[in-house]
This record gives structure tokens, C-alpha cells and sequence, in this order.
């Protein structure tokens, strides 16, 4: 058995039982029931998940995969593939989005090259893992060999089994990747059957006649590859991309070692599909961060069955959303943890009316 | 010349020549421009609020106002008033919901006994500047007098002035007190237009014939008092209360001291739009902090002119909401000072379409 099969073996279903006991607890805080809304029902689903009455997330982890795409050489993003390679730099020098942001929460980044078409110098704080130097053009064949793709899912459960055993209880995904977008979109109109117009946006800002060449090439993708919407790793192999695939397997990963991942937008619930596509009990283990402004997003969260926590017009990706989200995350879990009892705080908590 | 009428001559219109300034050096960070949507919006905000190119947010204070309300005699809460005085001891106590959110966020809780129906003997983290045991019954006749309604507005005046001084670059409102969504209602009424049943919620969680006695009981309200809405100070005085007072002066307090104030739910938006009706343009130095669950609460922001950063089905008040915001401006200006520029980190800013 590899390590993709054993760690979908591993992943059972999120233990419901244990709501009600969870939600007798909070309702016993000084509070009238359900009022601090959506952070209660996190504390709750931390809970499920970790199988835990006093979840520990103080040590988090956002994990940012950066891979390149060959279907650029369509024309499909408003940046040059050298700004992959570029932003990695930025990403190990800290003055990114998601560092910025995942300082903000006490989130540490980790930055994996998994297919970055570019020869990195060996640098703290980059874990070189790379599976190939991009994806190919998926407008002409498949992105990746079948192999390739299990190989760029188990980096990512390799990383997350890492971190877990290390005593991480939150895990955040990201991505960089010129041009991801695209397969995103792809992945999105091959799992929710929807038309490939109605999930393609304008990614990092491109002009009305470049949407649509790009809607036009993720057709031909589709047309070309025929991948196979109930084989789940056919999808991601032939129009997916390898970033795409790491965050498929911290989705996995985490799913398998009861650890709450917290799924950044667009390009990183492309991943999240993937995985639950593979593995359905693994959506009980997601929390969606954000509502991209990226069309498509929703159509795949709908399929999640997952309601994003905030809606702040972000796109930059990277997970910048996933930090901000796990910042609420935080926040539930100290709700249940630190927030005085009716009976401690010496108030009255039996209702009048 | 009193404190208000000097604080209400001290408040000038937001500086927006400052705007486009901003946003350059927002978009020359290595980010599409524009992909951090409302984050960008709060550092452009908090920039053209305090006048300064790097303000400083680390210092942070949510006013949290306690008041009871004579108008609870008509059976509008679903807890009795004495959970008013209890839930301030919670706060002293650092267990109730604004402390755990406000600790999470950095921010300090600053009690303020404005009008408990209560004597508290002082205790450290208390300010008892009480400006009467409560309002009156607005069913029967004003809830204060003219000059209590004043001299609570002139307290959260004096607690901004006291904090400005101090160094504190970021303030939140909150309050405390049985019953105080029946004067936030009549408060959105009276102001809005709107007719009270659209305007009133359930509050902390009341029963269908409740709901029904609160909407006569703050219809009566109106008419028994006649609220002139051209007179800020009036509305406040016959159907507010001493807490929206406070929130009011705070409000004011943070407009006139270049301050950003986080407005919490639908009681603090009651005292922000008092406010915004003595000074409108005390309005461009308010920050929504979040859609609470209650009723007409979008009316008062609409007529605010502002729109809620998070929508977490909230309806604790306390500053709750201030605090998860506080959060959110926090990062957005760490946006604005720590990410890195194109240049800085050798990445390619140009766009290829």
C-alpha cells in the first residue's frame, strides 16, 4: 500500500455524537444561546473534528504550495510565469500577503516548491519537493502523468503527518502559481457539471478578451482529456495542477490525523474538491475560509456543502484568506475555553419570558 | 462652551485627498491590485481617519457601557434587569465574551458604569460614572431628562479624551444592559423612517407574543414622547438610553480626535447613528464592525452610510463584534506597513495583457 491509499484508509467520518454535549457546554456560558453565532458553531466542529473537549490550536501551519502551469503559453494569466518563482522568493523573505497576514493570526508558513519551474538554491524556510517543473499544457494533453499527481498529493500528506506529529492542531492551505486559475476552473466544471463560463474569472486581473481565451482553452482542456468526473485522480492528472494536488493532500492529511484544515479560496478548494472527491468523509474536516471573488468558488463550496466565514472581496490567494479564517477559528475555541459559566460568574441565566 | 458642543466644533470631515496616495502604495505591493479587497479598504480608511502615512493601531480600548432601562417594567427582555449589574461584575471578572474576544485581538476592556441600576462598591477596572440608576419608563414618559442625556454623551467624551491622550489608535464600542434593544429600536425608528415592526428584533432570544408586546411597547414610546428626529439630542433623551449615550459620546469623542471607532452591533449602531445625526461627519471615522442578527440593524447602517466587515450571525453585543473587527483593521494595516513592494522583492509587477 502507498501512502495515498493508507491515508485514505485512515480518514472515518467526523464524530457527531459529541455535538449536543458541546453545545450544552456553550450554551451554559454567559451568553444567551447561539448568540456569538458562527464562532460557537466552530468551536463545535473543532471539537468533532480533534475528538477533543479542549481542542489545542496554538500551534498552526499554513502550507503554500507553488507550482507552474504549461498551459500558460495559452495566454491564460496577466503575469509572467517567472513571477511564480519570484513570489517563492517573497514567500521566504517574509514580505508577502500570507506572511503578513499569517504573523497576524501566529500561523507559520511553510513553502514548498512542488512544481516550480525554476532550480531554487537551497534556502531555510523553503522545502524543496518538487515533483516536476510545472505542469504541461493541458490544452494539448494531460497536465500530469497519473503518477505524477498521487506523487504531488502525498507531498502534501507527507507535510501535514510532519507537522502533526509535531503537535499542530490548525493547518491552513495556500498557493502560487501563475496561472492556476485555469485548472481551477477546470476541476470546477468537471466536478459540479457546470458550464466552464459560469466558473472562470478574471484571476489576477486580465481584460475581457483574455477571459475569453481563457474560457476557451479550459473547453478545449475538458475537450482533449476527457477526464473522467468519478475518477477523482483522472480529473486532477489530466486538467489539475501540482500546487492543486499538495493542497489535495493536506485536505487529506489533515482529514487522517483528526487536525481542522482550514481551506483558503479558489485555487485551494479546487483541492479541497479533489480530496473530497476521493474521499468524501473528508469534508467533515474542512472550514472554508472566505468567499472568493473568483467565480466558481461558490458552485464548489455548494459541493463541499461549506458556508465560507467571511466575504472581504479578496483574490490574491497564497492563503490569505485561510489566515484571516483561522484567526475566528482561534477565536471559537477560546469562546468555549476561556468564557465563564452562568453558575462561575454568578449570573442569572434562567430566562423570564 | 460645554464639552459636546466643543467636541461637536473639533470634529472635521475626513481628509479623502489623501485617498489615492494610498491606494498607489497599496497596489505598488507585491499583489494584484485590489486582490486584498476590504483589508485594502480598512489601511486607506485608517490612513485618511488619523492623517498619518503609517498610523499606529497597536494600542486598542473597547468602551463597553452599562445602563439599565426603565422601559424593562413592560416585560421587553427575556432576562431580568438585574443580569445588568451582574454581567458588569463578568466583565471585571475578564469571563464574559468581549474579554476572551477582546484578549484574542489585543484589545483592553474599559467598563463604564454610565447608569446600572445598581451601587457597586469600586473595584479595580471599573469606572463608575453612573448619571442616573437608569432611564426612566419611555413607555410613560422620556427615558432622561435633557441634561442626563448630555452629561452621558459628555462621559464617553471623556473616556476617548482620557485614551486619546494615552496613545490609543483604535477604539470599539460596546454595551451592556437588559432591555437595550427596545431603545435601539425606537432610536432606528424614530431616525430611519422605517415603521418599528421592521426595525425590532428578538434581542437576547424572547417569544413570538413578546416580540409583539416590545413593538406597542416601543410604539407607545414614540407617541407618548413625540421624539423630534431633526433633534438628535432629543431622540436620545425620550427613547434612548444612558449606555447609546455613552457609545454616542465615544463615537464622537474618536471622530474629534482622529481616532477609527469600531462600531459593535445594533445597540452601538444606535448610539453611531446619534451621533451621526448631531455631526455627520462624525460618519467617515466610523468602522462597521459586523451584521448583527437583529432587526433593522441594516437600516441604521444603510442610513450610516456604511457597510459591516463580517456577517457571523452575532448577536451578543458587549463589543463583541468591535473586537473580531478590530482584528480585521489590524490586518489591514499590517498590510499597508509590512508587505513587501515589487522592488523590494524582485518581483515583476507588470502585467503581460
Amino acid at each position: 500500500m502507498g501512502l495515498l491509499s493508507d491515508t485514505l484508509a485512515a480518514i472515518k467520518p467526523v464524530d457527531d455524537n459529541r455535538a449536543e454535549a458541546v453545545q450544552r457546554r456553550l450554551d451554559n456560558k454567559t451568553k444567551p444561546p447561539g448568540s456569538l453565532g458562527r464562532l460557537e458553531e466552530l468551536a463545535k466542529r473543532v471539537c468533532l473534528i480533534t475528538g477533543e473537549d479542549d481542542p489545542d490550536v496554538s500551534k498552526r501551519a499554513i502550507f503554500v504550495f507553488a507550482g507552474d502551469h504549461g498551459v500558460t503559453d495559452e495566454g491564460v494569466s496577466a503575469y509572467p510565469k517567472v513571477v511564480t518563482a519570484q513570489m517563492v522568493l517573497n514567500f521566504i523573505g517574509g514580505g508577502a500577503g500570507v506572511n503578513v497576514l499569517a504573523r497576524h493570526v501566529g500561523a507559520d508558513v511553510i513553502v514548498a516548491d512542488i512544481g516550480v519551474d525554476h532550480e531554487f538554491t537551497p534556502v531555510e524556510g523553503l522545502r524543496i519537493l518538487k515533483v516536476a517543473r510545472g505542469t504541461r499544457n493541458m490544452a494539448k494533453g494531460p497536465a500530469m502523468t497519473h503518477e505524477e499527481a498521487v506523487r504531488a498529493v502525498e507531498v502534501g500528506i507527507g507535510l501535514v503527518n510532519e507537522f502533526a506529529s509535531k503537535g499542530y492542531g490548525l493547518i491552513g492551505t495556500g498557493d502560487m502559481g501563475i496561472g492556476n486559475t485555469t485548472p481551477s476552473a477546470a476541476i470546477a466544471s468537471v466536478f459540479t457539471g457546470l458550464p466552464v463560463e459560469l466558473v472562470t474569472g478574471y484571476g489576477t486581473g486580465i481584460t475581457d478578451a483574455a477571459f475569453d481565451n481563457k474560457v476557451a482553452v479550459i473547453k478545449k482542456a475538458i475537450e482533449v482529456n476527457g477526464p473522467d468526473p468519478a475518477d477523482a485522480l483522472d480529473v486532477l492528472a489530466k486538467v489539475g495542477g501540482l500546487e492543486i494536488a499538495g493542497i489535495a493532500g493536506v485536505v487529506l492529511g489533515a482529514a487522517a490525523n483528526r487536525i481542522p484544515v482550514v481551506v483558503d479560496g479558489f485555487i485551494s478548494t479546487a483541492g479541497a474538491l479533489v480530496a473530497s472527491e476521493l474521499k468524501p468523509e473528508a469534508k467533515g474536516y474542512i472550514i472554508a475560509a472566505h468567499k472568493s471573488v473568483e467565480a466558481g468558488h461558490t458552485a464548489m463550496l455548494d459541493r463541499l456543502g461549506h458556508r465560507p466565514l467571511v466575504d472581504l472581496g479578496m483574490r490574491l490567494g497564497e492563503g490569505t484568506g485561510a489566515a484571516l479564517a483561522m484567526g475566528l477559528v482561534d477565536a471559537g475555541v477560546k469562546v468555549l475555553k476561556e468564557m465563564a459559566t452562568f453558575e462561575q460568574a454568578g449570573v442569572e441565566g434562567e430566562k423570564i419570558s
